[in-house]
């Protein structure tokens, strides 16, 4: 940030009164421009005994499979949200949501929200930002080409909650260094 | 939003190629400039049988009692951001955080987060934000005096599931219209 996205002013990275951390603060309105985590929501789609992923067509992680999960926007819930993007991802309609996980990934400053969720049809294909997408038997998922931690501890998590048909909320820290 | 923080030129509301919503783009440098919901993060600590509450010292809904909460920072998890702020507005010290409640409040595009929580001991007294902090018992609880609705509820389920000592984990969508 250089300058003021509400003046135009130049902007100094300063503790305001009061404050203890260093924000950007407008050298001539004052306004002080907090930055705050973002949300990804998603959801971990199932049909039958099978899940559902997408081979990412974006980077990071192009080529690599993931669940369906974006950005969260203004002015939609978390579940709308996670919803959404499997539209947009997979074309799949996705029902039933029950919030499974949520991870802090303080070292990129994300929150992660997955939700479990059912496809009621077997319907489903490529979105934009998708190079295939598939439903895979736990035998056959993809443990080695999975996109991010978030979406591997996830299905772990699923298939062994799976044997007792339990699924109860985690949240899960996941500290790293970011890659330089 | 009037000026790219960037390079400082005129943003326009526009729809960026392939994107589905209006976003501040700026005229210049064309960079995109996207707006994503808040999270506050929470506590609700408990001392024996009791509930610990600060009075609101300030806007909005200054003179009421609230559970601890604030924004969560960028590159603290979650649970750090809940327990910070109940240090920071009551002096206490928040141990055994296991979230608890998660609500989409989508007209305000906020996210709260409540972790439940106990205080080690029977320390605690106002932060700068708060006029006073005091434990409650259930039955005197000031629930006519309650800052915000996710603090009621988060309040209610507690009560309610203290009686079966078992406190599984609620996302609840929470849809008002914003008072002009």
């Amino acid at each position: 940030m250089n300058f003021c996205s509400k003046c135009g002013a130049n902007v100094s990275l300063i503790v305001p009164p009061g404050d203890h951390k260093e924000r950007f603060v407008c050298d001539e309105c004052t306004h002080i421009h907090y930055v705050n985590p973002r949300v990804v929501s998603g959801c971990l789609p199932i049909f039958e005994d099978k899940v559902l992923l997408c081979k990412r067509a974006i980077e990071p992680r192009y080529g690599f499979w993931t669940l369906p999960a974006g950005y969260l926007e203004n002015g939609e819930t978390i579940a709308d949200g996670a919803a959404r993007e499997t539209r947009e991802e997979a074309n799949a309609q996705a029902i039933d949501l029950q919030l499974y996980t949520v991870f802090s990934l303080p070292h990129i400053s994300q929150i992660y929200m997955f939700f479990l969720s059912r496809l009621e049809k077997e319907e489903f294909s490529c979105g934009e930002e998708s190079l295939d997408v598939k439903l895979f038997l736990e035998s056959e998922i993809p443990w080695d080409s999975l996109s991010f931690p978030v979406v591997t501890q996830t299905l772990e998590l699923y298939f062994e909650d799976r044997k007792n048909r339990n699924y109860p909320v985690r949240y899960i820290d996941l500290h790293f260094k970011r890659k330089s």
